[in-house]
């Protein structure tokens, strides 16, 4: 285990975040709130700490998966911990674990929260919050690579652990280029979408922390109604950049680069368009008898299908008091998720779209067992290597989801509570339905609870292994082993 | 396909049931109930129709998987068909709907049941409904293999259609004789079982039909409250048998031959006996405040732990009433299921534990990439192709549960009753939570949703493939096509 490489990228993240805290001072500045110095003072030491860390380079950069796994899940839980801290010492948030738990949920995108009214918080918490959901939709590790240049292939090992989806495709030859490509992407993907809810006379505090968690696909509101009480314009806007932020992004990379026939023929954005629609249909007809009106029924069943496909948990209603089936559809989407490479959590339609035809290969092998039949996605044999690890990600998903409502059930909830809070905090959604609704909170829960929440939405965040991986015992051993010979040749 | 060949099969396959049928008019001699003209008449047409068909014996009996598929789930919905006709005639179960519902419930051991009281029945159709789990719980077509002959290879196509488990282990060489043996180990259970529950005083009717239930894994009871009324003895005697018909047969078998050491390092049998463990355990931590004494919270934790593990269903206690994580570990269980090779349903011990096993290799993959993992089990190592299908097993078991669910929630039940609903007979396991619970019954249900559950009870028993195979447009196109060509050739 490559200590001292870990060291090295976990100082480069932490000289990042400060940095980034550092920037919610502007806000205080503006709303003049005593709570900026907290801020100032802990982006501060941020910086330092990482600026001490990152001080000697080692001159092997070359990384394994074991490494960029256990570097990633380590710089996530060092990131949150900090990031917690302005809401901790500012006393906006007095309970560390509350505080932790809403770092996490904003980092990791999910937008569960524990607060039950986020209106009395000073804008510079506000801002902090719907932050950290931008900072984490793409990923630090991500914006780490577009800056410091690593040896060849090394890079590919980071961007694995933090990408999401069955495999990272290599948008360019170098990765560095990628990385860089993927922000340019979102940031104008963010800047759009402010400037049009700044058009729909949206006030510019509410549309910048608003587009943060659209296009993070975070989802944490600002008011306690979350997007309740917007427009029907905005909430559109807001319900098509959500869908636009659940695209693979390798999509718009096409588009820049002219390939329309290239990226209008991708299987994955196809299904989860198609999913899209079919969703909001059933939705719509489940519930317009119950609206005011087609239109207004419209809105709510695209928002809401949007909101949780994409994984962000943005609510105009409260869909907890809609009918069964929609609900079920809302749960169901809520496993889908959004497309790989995207910043959307879940399952991910390519996924679900490789198990899928999976399933439909070994029917046909009943039918003609000597054949041997080939998947093929986005026009390209899948290896038997992908497959195998589509299932085995099903598979493990399945365990840990097990256990986690094992261990939440212990809370003496109703199991639909439970249900859907491992699936909120698991697939990085936010709002799930009965005690944990979108018009309710996680803040009741016990503080066992919520540290099993707040594992999940890391482990949800970061696809499984990352986070599991800390828990082998060999992981640990090669430490102390390797850091010892480190030490002894430096 | 070999149309003539699954008439053939299709043939013996009735012409045993109309012979069972006809056991059932003893009972109607008995207690001089004049049902019994009905289970008669039915049961000698049967007869007639099975002799009809199997006048015939096609020359090349040759069977391929699909076929053998094919034949299964054709032998199963027949089968269930004249199954529900005596309950039909007589008037007992005055909807058809209904009366297939509860003879599939039966033949598939499920044990849900659409009655709402089920002592008004008369004693034949008490002892046929049990009769069925017995039926079912080995399987007809096993029974058949062991009565006449046919040519090598094709024997393990039909028994691995019915067969419960990942794959099939051959006893003994000749597949005749291992479906011999395993009826052997079937009846030789069934008796010891009778007579300990007659030693326990239990009435020689109910006996019986507990005992079918119970070997069969099915779980109809034969009062209103399920085992409730009787005597601990008695359920400790249900729960013990419930747990040995749960246990892979080949250990019977081993034990027979004497081969102890092996009979009792069967790793899925062990890995079955902990899970009952370490559920009894929770259950029993968790009722023991709300019992009358820890011997009445152990009766009720290992009698509930055995029936939901093993799917059979019955109930000593409305465990619906239960706290959260109790319930929580019951429906975890009814997805668990028994040992493979068992007359139980569920995923199986064994899938759960190679999967289990594959989670674990991938997570070693990542720390050492380059060595080749091999997953043992029983002992031998697992060839990939038994992954893959555990894999593809779990997906499918995935999306037909998610089709299914969805189908049931147009009803607008609440999400937990449709849930445990399918649970309860996609798994075989008969009662599920909340309205389907163990003191409810599936008869409210609509008309729709009864057939969805039908399909998911044959569709658990005969573990997916078999079921959804017929709704593949090749396996008809095949069919016409082939019949036609032999119909030239005779």
């Amino acid at each position: 285990m490559k200590i001292l490489m870990i060291w090295y990228i976990l100082g480069q993240v932490l000289r990042l975040e400060g940095i980034l805290i550092l920037v919610s001072c502007i806000i205080s500045v503006i709303y003049w709130e005593t709570q900026g110095v907290v801020y100032l003072l802990v982006g501060l030491g941020t910086v330092g700490v990482g600026h001490l860390l990152c001080r000697n380079k080692p001159e092997n950069t070359v990384f394994y998966l074991k490494e960029g796994c256990v570097a990633t899940a380590i710089c996530w839980i060092v990131m949150s911990f900090i990031g917690s801290l302005p809401f901790y010492f500012t006393g906006e948030i007095p309970s560390f674990t509350d505080a932790l738990f809403e770092t996490i949920s904003g980092f990791t995108t999910t937008g569960a929260s524990i607060l039950s009214d986020v209106e009395v918080l000073s804008h510079t918490a506000i801002f902090w919050r719907s932050f950290t959901h931008w900072i984490g939709g793409m990923g630090v590790l991500v914006f780490v690579l577009a800056v410091i240049p690593m040896s060849g292939g090394s890079n590919i090992n980071l961007l694995r652990a933090e990408s999401t989806g069955p495999s990272v495709g290599k948008l360019v030859p170098k990765m560095r280029h990628t990385a860089r490509w993927l922000y340019l992407i979102y940031i104008g993907l963010t800047i759009i979408e402010f400037l049009l809810l700044l058009l729909g006379k949206m006030p510019w505090f509410d549309a910048i922390t608003i587009t943060f968690g659209t296009t993070g696909t975070g989802g944490f509101g600002i008011k306690n109604d979350s997007m309740g009480s917007y427009s029907a314009y905005c909430q559109w806007v807001v319900a098509i950049f959500l869908i636009l932020c659940g695209i693979n992004f390798n999509m718009y990379y096409l588009l820049l680069y002219r390939k329309f026939k290239q990226a209008f023929s991708m299987e994955e954005v196809r299904n989860y368009l198609l999913i899209i629609l079919a969703a909001t249909g059933i939705i719509f007809l489940d519930i317009v008898r119950t609206c005011n009106g087609a239109f207004e029924a419209l809105t709510h069943a695209i928002f809401q299908v949007a909101s949780i496909i994409t994984t962000a948990g943005f609510s105009t209603v409260d869909f907890d008091q809609w009918a069964q089936t929609s609900k079920f559809v809302l749960v169901l989407l809520m496993f889908i998720g959004a497309c790989a490479g995207s910043t959307g959590g879940g399952v991910k339609v390519s996924r679900i779209t490789i198990m899928f035809k999976n399933m439909l290969r070994e029917l046909k092998m009943y039918i003609h067992p000597k054949s041997i039949q080939k998947i093929k996605f986005e026009g390209r044999v899948v290896e038997e290597s992908i497959l195998h690890s589509v299932s085995v990600y099903l598979i493990t998903f399945v365990l840990l989801f097990t256990l986690s409502m094992f261990l939440i059930c212990l809370e003496g909830r109703d199991l639909l509570t439970s249900f859907t809070a491992v699936a909120a905090t698991l697939n990085n959604i936010g709002p799930g339905l009965a005690m944990v609704g979108p018009t309710q909170n996680f803040g009741f829960m016990t503080g066992f609870s919520k540290w099993v929440l707040m594992f999940d939405m890391l482990a949800g965040r970061l696809e499984l292994f990352p986070m599991l991986i800390l828990f082998h015992p060999r992981i640990w051993k090669d430490a102390r082993r390797k850091h010892y010979v480190e030490k002894i040749h430096s």
